[in-house]
Formats: C-alpha cells, structure tokens, sequence
C-alpha cells in the first residue's frame, strides 16, 4: 500500500501528524523517567537520601529531553513538508531518546564507568540521530530553503557530538568528570545563544 | 540551529505544540499515578483498607492536576504566541508537576511528616513556577494585552503559595494540619470564582 | 486569573483541547492496562493459562473503553463550545475511567464478590459521570441544539446504569452472573444500533 | 446518543480525532516497552549480558510498530472521512499493537518455541486486524477513490500473513527461523518499495 502512495505524493505527507506522534513519544519519554523514582523505604529525610543521585539524573535527563523538543520545535517550525525517509529518520531520533529512561536509571543506581559511559552512549546516538534529521531535512527542501538557512552550520550540534565521545572516553577514567561533561552540553544548550557563538567565533 | 530561528522568527512560534505537548505530559501524570494504585492482596472488603488512604491521595492529586490543566487551558487561551524563554517556562512546571506521582504515593504510604511536607514542596515549586510562566507570558505579551487584562492580579495564585510554604512548616508538627491546607487551596480553586473574590476584597 | 476569563470569554472555551486532552488520557488508560500483563513465568503453554483470565478482563476493558472514546467522539461531534464546568465533568469522567486499569487488574487477579463488585463500581461512576457530563453539555447548548437532537432519550445509558447496579448487587451472590452482565452491557453497545432500538420500543 | 448521529451524520466523523488517538495508543506502545528494558544487576559489563536479548527484541518491536504508524499515516493521509465501523476495525489494530509489548518482553526473557510463536501469533493478529481496516475504509470510499487506487493490490500485506504463520509453525520446530522470517518481513517493508515490487513481478 505504501507503495504507490510514495511514488504518488510523496511531498504531500503532513508534517503535523509526525510533530503530534514525536510530541506524544517525548511527553512519554520524559514523564516514564518518574515511573523510576521510587517511593523511600520510610517517612524520615535520611529515606530521602538514596533517592538524590537518582533524582540529580533524573532532572539532567529532563533538560535533555527539554533542550531536544525544543530544537524539534524549532526546526519543524522551518520544515514544510516531510516524506517517507524523514518519517524514518525521526523515528531513528525517537528510538534513541526512548532509551533515555533505562539510561538515566541505570546511572542513577550505580554511579560507575560502564552505566556513565552507556548513558553518553544513548546522548551521542541521539545526537547523530538529530544530525540525520537535519540532513534528510535539508536534502528534501534544499540548500536556499528557509530551513537551511536557519539550520546554518549547526556548531552547537557538532560540538555535542565531540563532547560525548571525549565523555564516554573520560567515564573509564573518572565517571565524573564524564558527567560535567554532559552537564556543560546541556549549560552550552541552554545560555542564551548569542553570546556563545560570538565567543565560538 | 536554534540559533538564528529564535533571533528571526522568535514571535512566530505557535502555540499550538506547547499546548499539545503539555497535554500530553498531563494527560501521562494524571494517568501514571493509577500504577501505584496496587491490586489489593485478596478478594476481600479488607484488603481494600490499606488502598484508602493511596486512593485518597490519588484523587487529591486529580485534582491539583486538574485544575493545573484548566487554568494552563483558560492562559493560553489568551495567549498569541510563544518565544523559547516561555517554552522552558512551560517545561519547568511541567517537572514540577511530574513529580506529583512520587510524592503522591509517598504521603499514601506514609502519612508523616517528611512525605507531607515533600507534598507540599512540590505543589510549591509547581506554584511557582506556574507563576513565573505567566510573567514570561506577561512580558512577550505586554501590560496592555488582553491576557495581562484576563490575568489580573492573580490573588489566588500568590494565596495558594503563601498557604503552602505554611502547609510544609506545619507538617512537621501536625501533617493532618498540612493536609487540611492543601484540601483547602483546592477548595478555593474549585469553589465558583466571583464569591470568592468579593470575600476577598 | 481564571476568574476574569471565566467571566468574560466563557463561551469562547475551544472544545479542541478538551478533545486532545481525553483522547490522552484514554490512549494511556487503554495501554496502560497491558502493563498488568505480567510475563509468563516460563517458556510453556501451562505458563500462559493464569495469564487468561486477566487477558479477558483486559479485552473487556478494553472493549469498554473503546465505547466509552466512541462515543466521546460522536458526543462532541455535536458539540460547539465549553465551558468551565464541561472542563470539570470531563475531568471527572476520566477519573473514573482512570481507575479501569487497577480494577481490571484485581478482578483478573482474584475472581470473586468484591473484586468484581469493584469492577461493577468503577463502571458505574464512569457512566454516571459521562450522564452528568451529557448533562453539562445540552445545559449549555440548548434544548433546541442539533446536540439535544443527537442526544434524544439517551435509552442505552440509562439501561446500562441499572444493569450496572444490578450486577453489583449480583457479585454477592454469583460473580458469573454479574460478569454477564457486563459482558451484555458491552454487546448492547456493540451491536448495530436502531435493531436494539426497535426492540426495545 | 450514538443512535442518531450514526443515521444522520455518518459521514462527518472527522478523521483528525481517529489519527490523534492512533498516534496517541502507538506512541505509547513504542514507548511502554521500554518498562520492559530492566535496570542492568549491577555497573559492569557483564551486567548488560541479560539485557542482550530483551534489547533485540525491543528493537525489532520497536521498527514493527514504527513500520505500522507509517503505513497508518500513508493510509489516513488518503482516506476523506471515517465511519463507526472504521472506529472499532482501528480500535481492533490497536488492540494487537497494545499487545506488542508483553510479547516482545517473553520472547526477549524466554527464547522457546511458546513465546516466539506467541509473538507471530500478535504479529499476525496485526497484520490481519490492518487488512480488516483497509477493506472496512476501501467499503465506505469506493472502488474509484484515490484510497482504492492507493492501496493496489496490497501485495506485502498478503506476504507478510503467509509468512506470520509460516513462522508460527516454524517457531515449534527451530525458533530462529521464525524470527528470521520476522526480520524478514520487517526487511520487506523497510526496502524502498519499488525494487521489491519488480522483484515480485
């Protein structure tokens, strides 16, 4: 049934229905994470305290997840049509991110190299996962779209994807030094945007 | 990317994915706090008993949340569009909000001090930030718009805050004390609005 | 800040949102419910026969909120705007339907009086609630409404709120019978409707 | 109530709730598996062993239900207007989808003929349960419609059910073969279309 539908109307698919279906996933995604907040063993604050490091990843994973819908909002913003590849390619974006969750728990309960390391692991997939959206996106409107030129080199998202490696390197060394890493990503992710591009330029 | 579409385009976002995707995070909330419900252990009337108090939580949880998503309905309602100092506005309450769950099934599980405060500081930090959301509105929308006109003075907004930094100081004497006052902010936001209002002024 | 909303755009509430949000909610009730679908405790046949009775009470559950978005649908198909209290008695109607999961759960745990009574109760509210939200809606659109029209004796959800005392009482006796009745409830609803119609007058 | 919009306003019924739903249950499926995804034992690597297994499975589950939102999309992006009969023929899909999960965690716990079988057997209740929605949608549109002329002759639906209980009854002789056949058919639909179609002819 695709087939002809492909061939047929191809630049006709609505973008809308992949911006809801990414919307419903990500809104899943970042709400499952709580579903690992257990309930403390006790009503005391002492309780309270095997839940901070799960709570700490916790709250990184969001702004994450956070900083990712609001590029995905971003970038949409300039798309105008999608075809079957871009379907795909964010479906691709989408299976990384909803590894998020085990990631973040898994981290949360052993501060280790191994769970560090696979936590950067699911960030570099869903970096390089974005980074083939752009492309695919790019392909399909062309190099004088509105979305090319908005996307424009794309520094922030290049400079992730190095950061994550040096990260997953680093986190068979020292975890935590892994982990400032992924928070001064999402510290670049998040100041206001100017300002680092002029420092980067 | 996010760049260069947020120095162009920075007024044209719509609202309409902030709307759709803090639906969905509610519409997930509201409905993950169900999991901690557990199926009783037997078939009789007695192994009802232990579920009361979660499931009295639970409703007062319901209905927090509902009343979030009515007035987060009734705002945007007024709202003409978005810039990404609001999109993260929004993403705060959201967290503030997701922690609902947890704290719910702790306070069901141990009506104590530490459980009922936790409560309370999360209906705080999700107070807050519903209020900071809407100065973020305020500002991009200007004194004069029809929301800053639909807004008002908030007065029940600043109470409820006030009532709940009063709530989490009098759980660690008496937390029946505490929870009697988050029953009565939802009181207040349920009961129909001008009566209050005149009571107050 | 609801206040002066309420008061002066009232009629201008967009059933939208109302529509997205439900949808949300039953999306993840209806879903929800596979997560009380334990995994076999090994790799046989023999493992899966405890699994069936909870598999058919997640059919019938899931079969009756199917009726219950169906409907819904249709509901506000007719309808032209909201307000405040359709907010609430929509709100109230996923209350009840939100507890289905736990409900469907003990009753394919422990088939026996009380948890099917549960059953029966969870029902009942759920229709009761969706009479008061029928209510809400014609109150506010008119007896002279193409709703009102739509509407008209509303005969199967009256049939069904006494089948549903009924049955209750019934889990007393015979759970079989009570569960019967659900399941005829359910046909009720399934069936073609203007035979059922022509039967009954 | 369903009574008389049904005889009235059959035709009306817009499809834009039916997709936001679908999109809704899907995204939640896709989502929910990963619930199943248990925390690694321990921070080593050997920790992740266990989890092999129970990941190859995600990740085929994951592109079935992938591959199925994209046909959805494809075939809604066709049809006009949607019909009761089309509302429960999509509930019916959804239904088997909702049931992708249980079955990927047991076959991912449990590689054995039952559980591999168990999950042809969901695969093929899908695939029977979307060719049911496409006859119900190519009965209410005509033969003449673009949707027909979209559809064709259907030719991967038909293979995938012949391979779906080709693979059932491999699953009791050699399990891998029958999830081999799964992949297969998973490689069937991702391969651009038309290179297959020549294939085939």
């Amino acid at each position: 049934m695709k087939l002809k539908l492909l061939g047929e109307a191809e630049d006709e698919l609505s973008k809308g229905r992949l911006e809801a279906f990414s919307d419903g996933v990500l809104a899943i995604i970042i709400t499952i994470m709580v579903l690992e907040l257990k309930v403390p063993a006790g009503a005391t604050f002492e309780a309270l305290r095997p839940v901070v490091p799960v709570f700490l990843s916790y709250v990184l994973s969001f702004i994450f997840l956070g900083i990712y819908w609001n590029n995905h909002h971003h970038l949409f913003q300039a798309v105008q049509h999608v075809n079957g590849k871009i379907l795909w390619a964010n479906l691709h974006l989408l299976f990384w991110l909803s590894l998020t969750p085990v990631a973040t728990a898994w981290m949360g309960a052993d501060f280790n190299s191994w769970p560090v390391a696979m936590y950067g692991t699911i960030l570099l997939g869903a970096a390089c996962a974005y980074f083939i959206l752009v492309r695919a996106l790019l392909a399909h409107h062309g190099r004088e779209s509105t979305l090319a030129r908005a996307v424009g080199r794309d520094v922030k998202g290049r400079i992730s994807i190095v950061l994550y490696v040096v990260a997953i390197i680093l986190a068979f060394w020292r975890p935590v030094f892994a982990c400032s890493l992924y928070v001064a990503v999402v510290i670049m992710w998040l100041v206001p945007d100017r300002r680092i591009e002029k420092i980067l330029e």
